[in-house]
C-alpha cells in the first residue's frame, strides 16, 4: 500500500446497497491486493435506522443524516444508492460541490438532472462514475469512456430491461400471452408489483438517454427521446416474426445521422432478425451493440440487474474513483458537452416495418391496403396471413405486411388513409424491423 | 490543455500500426477532446525505411533503429506492434527499464516473455499494456483490470482465433470439408498462407495464457496449457452435433477449482450447446464470456483481429498510458503475481464427452463399447447413429455417444480398451461437451 486508506460514504442500504457493502467486505483483500489501495467503509447514510438489514453494519457507521457523508472531511468518495431523484439530485450536487467523487447507479435521476450534474462535474472537476446506471453489471460505461475511446460511434442498440425481456422471452418460448407472462415474472420476482417504467419503456429510455449523452457528449432531456413500451406485443406478433425469421425484443436504438449531425433516439419493441446477437439474449439478461468507425460491431452482454452483478458495476466505479481522487484531472469521463445534438423527429426516422391488419375476409381487401401504400410510395417486400378465425363472431384474417424502409411520418399518413376501410378492423399491429449491417 | 503534449513512439508500421497511425491522425481532435490531453508521434520505428508504405509519414518521422525510440527523453509511451519475439522482447523490456509505459499487441510475444515483462514492469512501476493482444477490439483487458475487478474469475471460455472460428462457421452453415473451408478461407484473406497456428489452436492457447495470467495473478508458461486444433473436426461430426443440439467451436477453457486452487487451462475444438450465446458467434468474430463470482456472466462480443479493431484497443491503451504515465502508482493492471497457481494436469479434468466410432455392422459392437466405459464407471447419456455406409469396400457404421462427465484420464483408459476389438476401426472422434451454468 503507497498511499493512505481512501474513505468510502455510501448513501443507501437497499438492496444494490447491500450487495455493495457485502463485497467491499467479502473481496477486501483481493480488491486491496488489484487496487494496490488501502480502503474503508467510514459511514453509510440510510433512511431509517430502525429498520432490520439483510446485512451486518457496526451501529456506529449508520447515520440518517446524508449530509454527514458530504461534510466529513475524511471521506474521499460517495457511493449514492439511495434512489429516487429528489434526495439524491441534493445530495449529488453537493457532494460534487464539495469536491467528493461520486458514483453512482441512479438511471432516474441521471435521465433528469445528468445534464446540470455532469456540467458541474467537469465544471468543478469532480467525477461523477455511473457505471452502474446502465446494463447492471456489463461494462459498457467504461468501455465507451475509455477501451472505446477512439470511436467515433455510429449506433448503439441494446436490450437493456431486464423484466421486459423476461416477459418477451416467456412469450416467444412458451408462447404464452403479454399478461400471463407478466403474472409470472412478478411471481419470481423478475417484475415489481408496480412495473409500469420497465414495460412502458421508461427504465430503458432513461438508460438510453445517459448512453447517448455519454457516446455524443451532449446534454439531452426525457422529452428528447421516442418510447413504446411492450404493453400491445401479441403471441399473433410472436407466431409471424418467428416464421419470417425474427424475434422480437424491447430495443433502444441511438443512431447518428452524419447528415445534419442530428441523432435518432428511441425506444420500442422492434423485429430484430433470428441472425443477429440479440435476438439470442434471453430472460433477465440484457445486451447492448456498440458500433464505432473504428472498432466495427461490438456486443457486450450480461445481468442488467439484480444485487450483486450491479454491485460489481458500483465497485468497478468506486476502484476508479479510488485512483483518480487524487488526480482527477486524469478522468476522462467527463463529458464535455462541445455542442448541442439536435435530435431527429421520429416522422422523419426511417426502417422496414412489420405492420399486421386484421380484416373482413373479403375480397379486395389486399388491393386496398396495396394501393393506399403505393400512393405514398411505399413498398412491399413480403406479406403473410392466417387462415381466417372467428373475432367477435365474425370471420377475420390476420393481413401482415413486411414494407421497405421508409420515414415513420410516411408510413403513419398511410396507416391514416386506411382507418377510412370499414373492413379492417382496429389499429393494426406495427413494429419496425431492425437493420444490422456487419461491417 | 491542462498539460504538455504526450510524446509518442510508434514500432511497426505493418497492418496494425498503420490502423493506429491512420486512427491517430484522422480521430486526433476527438481523442484530444475526450481525452483533455494533447498528443504527438514523435517517431516511428520501421524495419526498412524503403518500403513503400500505405499511408503517407513525413520522412523525418521514420527511424530504422528501434532504440531511437527507447532513447528519446521526449517520448512518453512507445507502441510495439513490430511482431515477433526476438527484437520487440528486447524492445520492450528495454522501454520499460527506461521508464516508458508500453502498449503492446504481440501474444506470442506475453505468452512466451510475459511472466518476466509483467515482472519488469511491476518492479519498475511502469505499466505494460496489452489490450489488443487478446480478442482484438474486444474490451476484455481493461474490463478485467478494471469494471470486473471486485470478481474472483471462476472462469473464462472464449472464442478467440478468428481464422478458425470462420473454418468452422463455414463447416457448420455449408456442409463443406475442413479442407474445403480452410481453402476458402485463406482466398477470402481471413487464414493467411501458413495458417498453422491458428487451426493447430496455438494462436488461440497464448491469448488463453494471456487471460489466465491476468485474471488470476500468476505467472504461466506455454508448457501448462492443454492444446488441440480443429484439423480432425469432420463434417460428420457437425452434423451429429446439430441433431444433439450443439455445433462445434474452437474453445478456450480458463476455470478455476477452488479445491487445491488450481486452474483448469485448455485449448480444443468442442461441443457447444445451440442455447449458449457461444454458438451463435460466426465468421471471424471472437467472444469471451467471463463469470464472476460478483457479476455472474458476461460476454463480450467483436472483430478479433484486422488493421482498425485491433487499432482501437491499441489506441484504448495508449489512452490509459497517457492518463497513468505521469502517475503510474495509479495504474491497476499491474500483475501482482503474489502466487503461483498450479495447472491441473489433464487427465484430471471433467467434462461429459462426444464420442463418435467407426465400427463394422455387427452384432455385439455396442454391448462391447458400452461394457467397456461400465468398467471404468463412465455413465452413457444419449447414443446416435447413421444407417451402415461403405467404408472401404466394407459397410460400417457411424456410433456416437454421450457420456456423463467424467476425468479425461478415465475415459483415455477406456478408450486404449476399446483398441484391443478388432470391428472397432480408427480412432474415434472425441470431443469435450462445454456445459454452462447460468448462476
Amino acid at each position: 500500500m503507497t498511499r493512505q486508506t481512501l474513505q468510502i460514504g455510501l448513501a443507501g442500504l437497499g438492496t444494490v446497497g447491500t450487495g455493495v457493502y457485502e463485497t467491499l467486505c467479502r473481496n477486501h483483500d483481493l480488491l486491496e491486493a488489484r487496487v494496490q489501495m488501502a480502503y474503508n467503509v467510514r459511514k453509510i447514510a440510510v433512511r431509517d435506522l430502525s429498520r432490520p438489514r439483510e446485512v451486518e453494519v457496526a451501529p456506529e457507521l449508520l447515520t440518517e443524516d446524508w449530509q454527514e457523508l458530504v461534510n466529513d472531511p475524511e471521506i474521499d468518495i460517495i457511493i449514492e444508492l439511495i434512489g429516487g431523484t429528489k434526495v439524491a439530485y441534493e445530495l449529488v450536487k453537493a457532494a460534487l460541490k464539495a469536491g467528493k467523487p461520486v458514483v453512482t447507479g441512479n438511471k432516474a435521476l441521471l435521465a433528469e438532472y445528468g445534464s446540470e450534474l455532469f456540467r458541474i462535474s467537469l465544471e468543478k472537476g469532480v467525477p461523477l462514475y455511473f457505471e452502474a446506471s446502465c446494463g447492471g453489471g456489463i461494462p459498457i460505461i467504461q468501455s465507451l469512456q475509455n477501451s472505446l475511446i477512439c470511436n467515433n460511434v455510429e449506433s448503439i442498440t441494446g436490450i437493456i430491461n431486464g423484466t421486459s425481456n423476461y416477459i418477451l422471452s416467456s412469450m416467444e418460448k412458451g408462447g404464452v400471452s403479454y399478461a400471463d407472462a407478466l403474472a409470472a415474472a412478478q411471481a419470481k420476482g423478475y417484475a415489481e408489483a408496480d412495473p409500469t417504467l420497465d414495460i412502458n419503456g421508461w427504465d430503458a429510455a432513461h438508460k438510453a438517454l445517459i448512453l447517448a449523452m455519454l457516446a455524443y457528449g451532449t446534454p439531452l432531456a426525457p422529452d428528447k427521446i421516442s418510447v413504446y413500451g411492450i404493453e400491445r406485443v401479441t403471441s399473433t406478433d410472436f407466431a409471424f416474426a418467428e416464421r419470417l425469421g425474427y424475434t422480437i425484443k424491447l430495443l433502444v436504438v441511438i443512431k447518428h445521422h452524419k447528415e445534419g449531425d442530428r441523432l435518432e433516439l428511441r425506444v420500442q419493441p422492434s423485429f430484430v432478425p433470428q441472425s443477429h446477437l440479440l435476438s439470442k439474449v434471453d430472460g433477465v439478461f440484457n445486451a447492448i451493440a456498440v458500433k464505432g468507425d473504428i472498432v466495427g460491431e461490438t456486443v457486450f452482454y450480461g445481468r442488467g440487474a439484480g444485487k450483486n452483478p450491479t454491485a460489481s458495476a458500483v465497485i468497478g466505479d468506486v476502484v476508479l474513483a479510488m485512483r483518480e481522487c487524487r488526480h482527477p484531472e486524469y478522468h476522462t469521463g467527463f463529458l464535455p458537452y462541445t455542442k448541442k445534438m439536435a435530435v431527429m423527429p421520429q416522422e422523419e426516422t426511417e426502417t422496414p416495418y412489420y405492420v399486421r391488419f386484421l380484416v373482413q375476409d373479403r375480397p379486395g381487401v389486399i388491393a386496398a391496403i396495396a394501393s393506399e401504400l403505393a400512393k405514398l410510395d411505399i413498398g412491399i417486400s413480403a406479406t403473410s396471413s392466417t387462415p381466417h378465425d372467428m373475432v367477435d363472431g365474425m370471420p377475420r384474417n390476420n393481413l401482415v405486411f413486411i414494407l421497405h424502409s421508409c420515414p415513420w411520418g410516411r408510413l403513419r399518413k398511410a396507416l391514416k388513409a386506411l382507418r377510412k376501410h370499414e373492413y379492417i378492423e382496429r389499429h393494426p399491429a406495427v413494429f419496425r424491423i431492425e437493420t444490422f449491417t456487419n461491417n
